[in-house]
C-alpha cells in the first residue's frame, strides 16, 4: 500500500509520480547544512549524479543548487560565454526561446537554427552553422518538452568536435536525464543541465548540472568576472568539491529535505544498471505510440528518430482542443498536459510517461492512461458530434 | 508524540526545528503546478505573505521562487538598481559584505558603511552618508546572522525618507521575518528579501521577497534591461500575480511541496496575531540572554538595543574555541552553530531560538539548551584546567 494519500494519476512531462520513499525523505527532520550528517547526504547525492550521467573523469564537476531548472540556462549564460560572444541555438520547440532569452540577457549573441514545428534541424544545417562562424556554445535541447522533439546528442557532438572543436556543447537535458541515453564523458558533452522533477522523480526545487573540465576551463580563463552572483560558477563550484570531499561549506543554505529526496531517488536509480532504465523508458514510450496510432492520432515530432521516449505530444482530431479531452481523462484519474507551444498550443495535449510510472511494475498507470485516452476522446467527439 | 523520528534539537539560526505539519506537507503527492489545486495552494500562499509582513497596500506585491535566500540579493542587485549607480549597505556583519560583492557583480558601487563587531552604524552616520551622495538603495541586514546584531528598520526608513526620499529601503530578513518586528507598509519599506528556513519555520529552498509600489516602479523605469534572467522581477511578476488571482502561468516549475510547508507554516502563524508571535520569540530571547549573563558570558551584540530576539552571538570564555564546547552540547541532544564572522569566527559560538522551539509549549528546547550549555562549558573549562 502506498504511504500516500488517494490522489489522480500525474502523468504530464513533469513533475510525476513519485516513489514513497523518495516522498518520505521530503520529510527528513531538521539538519544543520553543515553538520555531519547532512554533508554526507549531500556528498553522496554528487557522487550519484556523477553516476547518472556515466561519468567517470574526476575533471567533469556536478552540482546541485536550489532553484528550478530555468537556472541552469543561468549558470551556462553568466560563466560559460561573455558580452558579445556567439551562441548557436538549435529550436526543436518552446525551450530554445526561452534558452536564448536567457542567454542575451547577459549579453551574448543568440542565434537560433530553428525547425519547422516537429522536427528538428537537419546536421548538415548545423554542421553548415558552425562553419559559418565562431560560435563559444551550441545549446541542444535534448527532449523539447512543449513538443516532444528528441535531438540526437551525441551526433551533434561528434559534428561539433571535428567542425569547431572548442565550441562547448551544451545540452539541455530537463526532459530527458533518466530516460534518455546520455553518456557525458564518452560522448564528450560540456554541460548538461536538468532538474530534480522529470525522469529523475524528485520534488521540483533542484538545477542539477554536470560540467566538463573543459567547460571549467572556459570558466576559468573568462576575460571578465561571472556575470551572475547567485548562479556564479566561482561562488558554487568550491562548495560542491568541498561536500563531496565531505567537508562542510557555505554559499547559500542547501534545500536539505530536497537533497534527501535526490538522494534516495538516484540511490534507486543507480542500484540497476542505468543502460535497463532507458530501456524501460523505450519500450513504454513504444507501447505509447502504438496505441496513439492505433487510435488514428499522429504525434507533434513527426518521425520515429525524432520521438523522445518519456512524453509523447499527441495532436488532437480535427474539431478537438484540450479543454475537451483533458477533463474527460482526469474524471478518469489521469492528468495530462495540454500543448505549450505557443503557436500550436490549442492543438495537441502531452503524456508524460517516466519515472515510477514505468519503471515500477506495481503500477499500471501506462494501461490505465491508454485506456482513459480512448474514452475520453470517444467522449468528446460524440459530445462534439464529430 | 512527534511523527519525527528521534533526533538531537537544531538550535542554530536556520535552518530550525519544524513542526509535524509542516515537514507532513513536504510529503505531499504529486500535483501539476498549472493544475486547479497547487494553483490555490500557491495563491493562498502569497496572500499570506503579505499578511506575515501585516501589509495591505495592494500595490506591494510578494514573490516566492524556488532559490536559497542568496537569491533574494540577485533580485535585488539586478533589477533594482542599474550599472554605475550607487547603493548604500549598512554593515552589521558577514552578510553585508556578501550582499555587497553581489551588488558589485551586477555593476553598481556599494559603499559600505562599516561598524565595529557587535555594533551598528550609528543614525548620524547614516544621515550624513545619505546625505553626501544620491543612492539609488540603502541595504540593512535586519539580523546578522553572523554576529546577532539587530538593525533597527523603522528609524532607518524614517531617515532615508527625511534625507533621501528616493533611495529604497532594501531589509534583509532572512533571520528576523517571522520573529522580529516587521510593519512593511506603516514603515514604508521597499524590499524586504528573506529565506524560507529560518523564523518561518518551513525547509529551505525558498527565497520569499515583498515589494513596495515604488520598488516596482524603479523596476519599471529601468533604462536598462534586468541583469539577470533567472533573478528578473520581469519575468516573475506577471507569475505571482497569475497564482495571487488564482490563475495558473508558467516562468519555471515551482517548489510545489515547498510551497505546501510554506502555506502549513504560514496558516499556523498568521492564525494568531502576529505581535503576539514578536512578544514571545522576546520573551524567549530574555530567558537566553539572561542566563548568558548569568554564566558569565558576553554577547557579540554588545548593547541590548543591538541584541537579535531570535538568536543570540555567544564569546566563549578566553582559552576556548567553538570545538571545545559544541561537541559537549551535541552529547546533551542540542545543535549550536560555530562562529560565521571571518575574523572572530574561532572566538563565539550562536544560538538560535525561534519558530517552534519557542512558540510551541509543549516542547521545552530553551530550558533543555540553557541547561546543556551550563554543563557544557563547566566540563571544557575542566578539560583545558581553566
Amino acid at each position: 500500500m502506498s504511504s500516500q494519500a488517494p490522489h489522480n494519476t500525474l502523468l504530464i512531462p513533469g513533475p510525476i509520480e513519485f516513489d514513497d520513499a523518495v516522498l518520505q525523505s521530503m520529510s527528513h527532520y531538521a539538519e544543520s547544512h553543515v553538520a555531519p550528517g547532512f554533508v554526507k547526504t549531500f556528498g553522496e547525492t554528487l557522487s550519484l549524479v556523477r553516476k547518472l550521467f556515466q561519468s567517470s573523469n574526476p575533471a567533469a564537476q556536478p552540482f546541485v543548487i536550489s532553484g528550478s531548472g530555468t537556472l541552469g540556462w543561468d549558470v551556462v549564460a553568466s560563466n560559460l560565454i561573455e558580452k558579445g560572444e556567439n551562441a548557436l541555438v538549435l529550436h526543436t520547440g518552446y525551450f530554445a526561446d526561452s534558452f536564448a532569452n536567457c542567454i542575451e540577457t547577459y549579453g551574448a549573441h543568440a542565434t537560433q537554427l530553428k525547425a519547422p514545428i516537429g522536427e528538428r534541424p537537419s546536421f548538415e544545417e548545423i554542421e553548415q552553422a558552425l562553419k559559418a562562424k565562431p560560435y563559444k556554445i551550441i545549446t541542444i535541447t535534448h527532449v523539447d518538452t512543449s513538443t516532444g522533439v528528441l535531438s540526437d546528442i551525441k551526433r551533434v557532438a561528434e559534428i561539433v568536435r571535428r567542425v569547431s572543436p572548442e565550441t562547448l556543447v551544451v545540452v539541455d537535458g530537463v526532459c530527458s536525464v533518466g530516460c534518455e541515453e546520455i553518456a557525458f564523458d564518452e560522448w564528450d558533452l560540456d554541460v548538461v543541465l536538468t532538474a530534480s522533477q522529470k525522469a529523475i522523480g524528485c520534488p521540483p526545487g533542484l538545477s542539477i548540472l554536470m560540467l566538463s573540465g573543459r567547460a571549467l576551463d572556459t570558466f576559468k580563463s573568462r576575460k571578465t568576472p561571472p556575470a551572475s552572483y547567485y548562479a556564479s560558477i566561482g561562488n558554487w563550484l568550491p562548495i560542491m568539491q568541498n561536500y563531496e570531499s565531505f567537508k562542510p561549506s557555505y554559499f547559500a543554505t542547501p534545500p536539505t529535505q530536497l537533497v534527501h529526496a535526490l538522494h534516495t531517488t538516484l540511490s534507486q536509480i543507480t542500484a540497476r544498471p542505468i543502460t535497463e532504465r532507458y530501456a524501460i523508458h523505450r519500450h513504454a514510450s513504444d507501447r505509447v505510440k502504438a496505441a496513439v496510432a492505433e487510435l488514428g492520432l499522429k504525434q507533434v515530432a513527426a518521425t520515429p528518430a525524432n520521438q523522445a521516449h518519456a512524453m509523447t505530444a499527441i495532436w488532437l482530431p480535427e474539431g478537438l482542443a484540450p479543454p475537451d479531452v483533458l477533463p474527460g481523462l482526469l474524471k478518469r484519474g489521469v492528468i495530462f498536459a495540454a500543448g505549450l507551444h505557443k503557436e500550436v498550443a490549442t492543438k495537441y495535449i502531452r503524456f508524460g510517461h517516466m519515472g515510477v510510472s514505468v519503471t515500477d511494475p506495481a503500477r499500471s498507470d501506462i494501461d490505465k492512461a491508454i485506456a482513459a485516452l480512448k474514452e475520453a476522446l470517444t467522449e468528446a467527439k460524440q459530445a462534439k458530434g464529430l
